[in-house]
């Protein structure tokens, strides 16, 4: 029984995220069915990071354990064959038997993506938002999450159990022209946390926080204190670093 | 009576080319309805570049005459709320009245995208391409194309009045990754030159040409010796140089 890891890129518009949902499109479910074409067999298919209904990847790791003796070579054509275009396999290589993508996840990355200005090509793949950001004021307040901190002002769905510490490695803002990319990095993400923190960025750069509330928002952690999620298409988990 | 000049970002799926076609949507007869539905002016939109069927733009040049005083702003807004969000106007000004985008353009700068690995995010905007390519033997080839000369070779459609010189200034192709990008400006292009080289280039690469037949092929100036035109969808209109 071989333990095989692949890295998959897909546009979640279609999707309601990446986890199997009974009679709902998932990334998930979509990729389980490739396999049981390809291979026969009945897999469960484990991913790094559970993205949200319409959030992108293009670097999501999944790994799953099949008897079929087929080339690493076989697996990412045969997975293509059976996958919808809006789902990838980009790679496929055999890893130990116990390696879990998701629990050996060191670092996850994602982007988030805003247009200043109207586009056609990258409308399926940011916020077009026409206000002028300002790049100073919004890595002041990104550097600020940093480090090991409480996140749970940024976590839409509240587990009680479920502690909302996160190490962050990674938080800036860089700009091309009318494009604005949002970088961060982190151990682990809370449900909906990338995008409730952009939401909430954006309406301090807006006005409708100062830098002082944000700092509040940030160390109250409340979530009906902070901004709306910004929308889901303009995410994007970049890679997930072992 | 005031010259608008607007740049212009399409996706080209969705269109017949840039030209206007009765019957057919083309990314022309879109602005054109939507330019009459701001102002109530039944106005011709002249461009720099006539992108083909399935091609994109990211910096396509248009003008046309308005009597409408319109602010820029209100242009560029109001061209955008009854454009369909393939097409989107990145900006409006205001250009003295003997500005023509087609024929004062100077250069124009096209990339042709190509993905040799699957890719989801890209699939529409790129040709994907199971053969490893070379970068050394593809900018060896790339270079010989820049500077003035017939490019006949590369013409699809055969218009015996129209001279076929260009004059090419870059050619150059870059590798992101599994991503190749293929730069080429001049001051004109032919109908499907770009494509037409990017398909013999490639021909070369995977054995179908030799380099001296690709040199025999561009110095014979016969469009029946090269290799086939690669898919519009990867090709995008970047900028137009005044």
């Amino acid at each position: 029984m071989r333990n095989i890891k692949i890295i998959i890129e897909y546009e979640g518009a279609a999707y309601h995220g990446w986890q199997y949902q009974k009679n709902l499109p998932s990334v998930q479910g979509t990729l389980e069915t490739a396999i049981f074409k390809l291979t026969g067999e009945n897999i469960r298919v484990t991913a790094a990071g559970r993205t949200d209904t319409g959030v992108h990847a293009r670097g999501q790791v999944a790994n799953f354990k099949t008897k079929k003796n087929l080339t690493l070579n076989q697996i990412k054509s045969g997975l293509n064959a059976h996958l919808p275009n809006d789902i990838a396999v980009k790679s496929a290589e055999v890893v130990s038997t116990d390696f879990n993508a998701r629990f050996q996840a060191k670092r996850r990355v994602y982007q988030y993506f805003i247009s200043t200005e109207h586009t056609a090509l990258m409308r399926n793949y940011c916020w077009q938002l026409f206000y002028s950001l300002d790049e100073k004021k919004l890595n002041d307040l990104s550097t600020k999450l940093i480090g090991n901190h409480d996140f749970g002002a940024f976590c839409r769905k509240v587990v009680q159990s479920e502690h909302k510490r996160c190490i962050v490695y990674e938080s800036q803002w860089t700009r091309h022209n009318a494009l604005w990319v949002y970088r961060i990095s982190a151990n682990r993400f809370l449900h909906g946390m990338v995008r409730t923190i952009v939401g909430t960025l954006v309406d301090v750069v807006r006005g409708r926080f100062t830098a002082r509330q944000f700092d509040h928002i940030f160390n109250a952690g409340d979530r009906t204190l902070a901004g709306p999620a910004a929308p889901a298409k303009g995410l994007v988990l970049e890679e997930v670093i072992y």
